[in-house]
């Protein structure tokens, strides 16, 4: 029920993915006299769907605890993620209000062992391919434990989504000499040097350009600065994209040129296109729980339910349990760190 | 002496700036024998520079602790800034190592009374126009009170450089909601609503999105995550041009279509050409600074002697100074914050 626009997006956007992957179930939870028409005219999501009743659904504006109080145990959105829990799904997910959902995720599957704090992590296009980033806005503020976390959970979705045996990873910071930044950061990474496990490879401290450049396969960062530079990097997109725009229309020469070459524009806005890369998923749970852009289209969520699909098929909670479980036997002051805290 | 290619850019880089504005005079500080040359060869800037020998300069890698060892009192990047601290010269520019020139600055010329911490201002291209943004990166970690400061300095800035009598000021956040974010943001928030001054408008929060959306006059963040959305844009903006570059090669009517619509692609790459805004200037000083990209060319460089000039002429040292002690007057509790820390 959640997101801008409702069902509307949601239920199109599961029939694409139930067409793509035609081996998926579905569990539906909201208002089933909008749900069931919508449901109905979609052939791949009808066979694959199953509607679970309920009127209640998360406003988009409600703070966290608003909507806790009114919407544990009965909404969509709880449902959903307690599906996961009961084990009656392997992966809840949402287009709905992020703070409730992550509150809800918390509260209803609770942290993995040894992790303290979820992280959102997302898709980032660059020049070379695509990489991962986290934190996306999941926490505030980060130590230095946290930091390691995210990058042994960051990996492990890695070695999923991109088949890379032993991905990279770069620490986000403001300058690449070892020296520069905030003390956590520093800690984490001469702790991930000392980590030094096959799991992935600690390239170092990465700056901002090094995301679309692509330099590492995982970059981590604490959720505010992780925050500000997803949105930076959107908003400098769609600025260039305008730009271009108005550009293309000024002259009849411009005109013409824009129309002869309109298919190669059109593979730069795939290629920078946020629907394809929609889906951020809240790692260090005991299940899984992707957030889908609020604002996205029917493509756009069927991007979100993909990566969901992949996450879940790979088993990436079992996959980070084992990875973080290896951390803590390499790093064991970290360990004791955490049980002083 | 400074910069990826030292005199070869930064003299050339003075010459445009001297054609531009003949009332201009230049103390080049460095190797006489290099500068010398350079100079003879350049008439505008043949009658206005004066050289000023020194055999030391500082070194691009090096920490700003082992600069100010060799460097203090006899390194070019010292003996410009110290020109500033004599009356000799209204501005420093240098394109040389950030780190020495902000620790060079802070002990030679102080902190301004009133103001804790140094902070670097850039302007930033948007869609509206342009705005500026601090803190890019000089210190890292912000109170609400240094926030605070940054407004009335970032406003101060505005009002010299884009003409506006009353420019608004908004706060980097993760959201706009007044709860989100941290609390150092939170406060600075609260703060700067009950400040009401009539030398800026407090907008509120801004994400990052709005940076390139031009929402408001001047963007006021913490360093670190100043910096990383700084160096996340100019990488973005990179890759879209390397995507649109590889597009218009692939086919014949892309190229085609190249050639004819040159001209506006021309115009997108001075919009977002990071020569144009280049040049951090160093506020909360008792003198001006202004920093230049290190791997700028000579029309680069000069557009960091522009924006010194136009700081320098409106005596923008002194505008902070005023706007400083009308905001510790409306808000007295920082005042007396600050005298217990």
């Amino acid at each position: 029920m959640g997101g801008d626009h409702g069902p509307t997006v949601v239920v199109p956007g599961a029939e694409i993915a139930a067409r793509r992957r035609p081996d998926t179930q579905f569990l539906l939870f909201g208002d089933e006299s909008v749900l069931g028409p919508l449901v109905s005219a979609l052939p791949h999501l009808e066979r694959a769907a199953k509607i679970i009743h309920t009127d209640v659904a998360i406003r988009m504006d409600d703070k966290p605890s608003q909507a806790l109080r009114y919407g544990r145990r009965h909404s969509s959105m709880w449902l959903a993620i307690d599906a996961v829990r009961q084990g009656n799904a392997d992966v809840a997910v949402s287009a709905g209000n992020t703070g409730a959902l992550m509150a809800m995720a918390k509260i209803c599957l609770k942290m993995q062992h040894g992790i303290d704090r979820p992280a959102i992590a997302g898709i980032w296009p660059t020049l070379r391919s695509e990489s991962i980033v986290l934190d996306l806005g999941a926490s505030i503020g980060a130590d230095a434990a946290h930091l390691v976390d995210m990058a042994v959970m960051g990996a492990a979705m890695a070695r999923i989504v991109f088949g890379h045996e032993r991905p990279t990873v770069g620490l986000l910071n403001v300058g690449v000499e070892e020296m520069k930044g905030v003390e956590e950061v520093r800690e984490a990474g001469r702790l991930l040097r000392e980590l030094n496990t096959s799991d992935f490879e600690y390239h170092g401290f990465v700056e901002g350009d090094d995301l679309g450049r692509g330099t590492v396969d995982v970059v981590v960062t604490e959720g505010f600065a992780g925050n500000i530079a997803l949105k930076t990097a959107e908003g400098t997109a769609r600025q260039m994209g305008e730009y271009l725009r108005a550009a293309m229309r000024r002259t009849w020469r411009a005109q013409l040129g824009y129309l002869l070459a309109r298919a190669a524009f059109r593979v730069v806005s795939e290629k920078v296109d946020p629907r394809k890369v929609n889906g951020g998923v809240l790692l260090g749970l005991n299940g899984l729980v992707v957030k889908s852009h609020g604002g996205t289209d029917a493509e756009g969520f069927a991007s979100a339910i993909d990566i969901g699909y992949d996450v879940a098929r790979h088993e990436l909670v079992s996959r980070i349990a084992e990875a973080i479980g290896k951390s803590e036997i390499a790093l064991p002051d970290i360990v004791a760190d955490r049980a002083v805290s």
